[in-house]
Formats: C-alpha cells, sequence, structure tokens
C-alpha cells in the first residue's frame, strides 16, 4: 500500500484501528438475552458449543449461511433453525467455513435447490434477489424465503458513503468481483480502482480482519474526497436492479409485485 | 505434461492431434443451406458478417450466447433473433467473447433479468437448469425458454465415456470449477486429477483449441482404463440434479413437472 499512502500523503507511520474482535463472544450473547430479538444470524459457521446452547436455551431462532450442500448439513447437524443458503452472487462477505476455495463456489440458481434436498430445515435463499423476479424464482427453486441485501443499500436509510451510493446507480451485471484486499476475506463488492491495480484477489493480504485496517487511512482520506477508490464498494451481482424507496415501501412493493408474478407465470402457461 | 506422459508411459513424441479449424467457415455454411436446420446457434460471439448475412437471408434463426448484458446488446445490434444468457453455473465452455475476464462473470440468478432488460429480442436461460425447479425459476426471472445441457448428459443417448457418466452420479454443488486445461479456454467441468494438480486455471495452457491436443494422448490412454483422470468432464453446478431417462421423456416429464410447479407456487402463495 506504500505508493498509495505516498500518493494520498499519509504518514505509514499514522496509527491504524487495531484489529476488531468479530467473533460472537458471552458478552454480545448477553446483549442477545438482554434484548430478545427473535433471530439470530449468523456467517461463517456458527459460535463455539456453550454460546450456541444459550441461544437455543433461550429459543431465539438461530440460522446460518451456508455456501455448500455441505456446510447446510453441517449447520444443521449443530441445530439451526433455518440455512440462509448464500449463492456465488451475493454481495459481501462470503459466508464459506468448511473450505477456502471460491473457485467451486455455487451460484444461487445451482445452490439453492441442492440445498433443499440436503437439509430438513427451511431454506432462505440469498445471492442476487433484487426484485420481484427474483424472490419469485427463489420460491420456485424451492426457498421458503429470501434474503436481500443490495437492495436496501438502495434505500435512504442505508449509511453508506455517497461514493458507494453512486457505484450502486451505475452497477453493471460485469462489474463486480470477490476480493480479499478490504478485509482478508473474500467479499463481492463493486470494482474500484483499488481492486483493479492489486487484486481483486491477492496472496499477500493480511488476515482477516487486518486488511482493513491497512487500508482505513487511505480509505477515509479518499472517501472525504468523494472518491470510493480504497473503500469496499459491497453488492451483489443484480446491484442495477434495486431502487431508490425506504425500505418498508420496498419491502411491501417487491412482496406484492412477486406475488402478482407469480400469479400471472402460472396463468401465462396454462 | 511431461511426468504424466512419463507415468503413463507415452512416447511425447507421439503424434498430436492438429488444430481443429472450430470457426464457422462457408463450407460449414453451405451444409447449412443443404440441411435447413430451424435454427443456428453460436457460441463465442458471431461468424463473420458475410456469413451472418447468408443465415439471415436463408431465414434460419440464429441465436448466439451471452455471457453479459453487453455481450447480449452486441448480439442484438447485429440481429440475433434470440439470446442465450449463459450463467456462470453452465458447464462446457463459457461463451464470453467481449471479454476474457472470468472474475467477473455473473450467475444464472443475476445475469438473466439483467439481460432480458439490456434487449427486446427473446432471452434463453442457461446455466444449472437441470429440473423442473429451474425451469420454472428462469420463467420468473424473465426469460422465455431455457437451454438444458447437463440434464441431458445424464440420458442413455448421450455418447460420454464411462468415467464421465460416473462422474455425473456423483456430482455435488461445489464439485465443478472452471478450467483453460482441456482446451485452452475457461470451460466448466466436474473437478478431476490433472484441474486438481495443474490447474483448475493455468497462464501457460496452450491457446484454444490446442491444449486438448497435449492431453489427446493421456486421456485416450486414461479413458481406456476407465478413468476420467485427463477427460473434459463437462457438467453444470447443478449435475447433481440430473435423471437417468430417455431424453424425450425427460423433455415431456421436466416440461410438466414445471407448468405443475408454477400454478402449484401461485396457489400455495394466494
Amino acid at each position: 500500500m506504500a505508493p498509495y499512502y505516498r500518493e494520498l500523503a499519509i504518514d505509514p507511520a499514522a496509527p491504524v484501528p487495531s484489529s476488531n474482535r468479530t467473533a460472537f463472544n458471552s458478552i454480545m450473547c448477553d446483549v442477545v438475552e438482554e434484548t430478545k430479538p427473535d433471530v439470530v444470524s449468523f456467517h461463517f459457521g456458527l459460535p463455539e458449543p456453550a454460546l450456541l446452547q444459550r441461544l437455543k436455551a433461550g429459543r431465539f431462532l438461530v440460522m446460518s449461511s451456508a455456501t455448500t450442500a455441505a456446510e447446510a448439513r453441517w449447520l444443521e447437524a449443530r441445530g439451526v433453525d433455518a440455512v440462509i443458503a448464500q449463492g456465488y452472487e451475493a454481495g459481501g462477505h462470503r459466508g464459506i467455513f468448511l473450505s477456502d476455495d471460491i473457485a467451486t463456489q455455487a451460484g444461487t440458481f445451482a445452490l439453492v435447490p441442492q440445498v433443499v434436498d440436503a437439509v430438513k430445515v427451511p431454506v432462505i435463499a440469498a445471492g442476487a434477489i433484487t426484485d420481484a423476479r427474483g424472490i419469485a424464482a427463489a420460491f420456485a427453486l424451492g426457498a421458503a424465503g429470501v434474503q436481500m441485501g443490495t437492495a436496501y443499500l438502495w434505500c435512504p436509510e442505508a449509511k453508506i458513503s455517497t461514493a458507494h451510493r453512486a457505484a450502486l446507480k451505475s452497477a453493471r451485471d460485469d462489474g463486480t468481483a470477490l476480493t480479499n484486499l478490504m478485509t482478508g476475506r473474500p467479499a463481492r463488492g463493486i470494482i474500484n480502482r483499488l481492486m483493479r491495480e492489486v487484486g481483486p484477489m491477492s496472496d499477500v493480504a493480511p488476515e482477516f480482519p487486518l486488511a482493513a485496517g491497512a487500508l482505513a487511512p487511505l480509505r477515509a482520506k479518499a472517501e472525504a474526497q468523494g472518491s470510493g477508490d480504497f473503500s469496499p464498494l459491497w453488492a451483489g451481482q443484480a446491484a442495477s436492479l434495486g431502487r431508490d424507496m425506504p425500505a418498508g415501501q420496498l419491502t411491501k412493493a417487491v412482496a406484492a409485485e412477486a406475488l402478482e408474478r407469480m400469479r400471472a407465470l402460472a396463468a401465462s402457461k396454462t
């Protein structure tokens, strides 16, 4: 990163945020027990057995992401109430935890039915679901529900940078890639200068989540100038299908449109 | 490949098949005009303008694969009658022709609606469509039809090797990868020994289609021993959803099941 530090006139000895504790721990579990959410959802596998046991004892619905049928079976065997089948198209971090081979990760269209066949718990589809077409298609593939991420980044409530919002509005089907430059783990974002020049995948990226620290001063200075050159512009491959609409309104609109789409489809093929 | 040639006791000076002419030429166009198929479908773009003109003059329906919305628009501008939106999950060769960047290729779930939005001609979905769930989902995403490849490799009519058939029957969602080792161009197949040990993607693979020649003697000897170690085991990411059924019967079965699925889905959500 040294040439970029020089270009942006940042002291390379400037303090870098220390590693965030990202693993779910007993303090976080205390907060869950106090605030009593309906659902506790994990990414990158599951917390240690004692903590999982506390959540199950508290009757919270526990979900976690699977990027393969094998991960779905692993999660089911440990007692999750639902599996989120996260396709290759999904924006942000891949939930992959039994492997680190992103070359074999399946797209939503292939993953959802194979996960549905692999487990008995409900399967929630994720990855490239941005509009009513995607919701209807996910149900057709056997999903019991959908999880939409990038669609809500379009909403005015989303606290994303100006550069990130601008990137979403000019998103293309072929404008994202998986990158480990931003945090150390593979995650999908809109291709920016850093990904184009250094990656998108690098063998020398610092371990998760330390890569984010190395970029933090560059990101802060660039974002202050309205640039997303060094920022994670998380987005899935269907980001272009989003709509600038308040979150509650969007939820009702896509749900109604998906129902209508399923009815119209059945009628047109009869 | 030298160590493999030695292991299989093959003379490295053994004749290797010379490059096949793979581009559509005027002799092939003569055959089309004589045999008068309903449809002429291309991969890797389109033939030269004079040949395309002959096909259009002959009123053949011309189709070609697009792996991005940009490729779909390029094909439409040159007069194709339909675009095949080939998602990342698809088995065999990627039809990519305006780029060589496979890191940005979109999955079927993301690609189909974005191609539908990009062109006015009908869009045929391809990639991970193996059963009725996939057909129904493709229509939900806006496709006017589907193209199924791997599903038909399961049929007794398919002239695939014993090793390829065995690999299909134990296919997994995370058991394929894109490889350029087999022909020089990226194509999706079930991971075998060669892909595991050398690739799956290599910077030194001979140019398309010459890589196939370098492997031919290894492949022939291994296949004669029932091994798929050096063979292209083409398959999409939903290969596991196939059924061992004659092709005509399969076509009727999945079509009927897809109609029933669309009706049941609409009814269940009402």
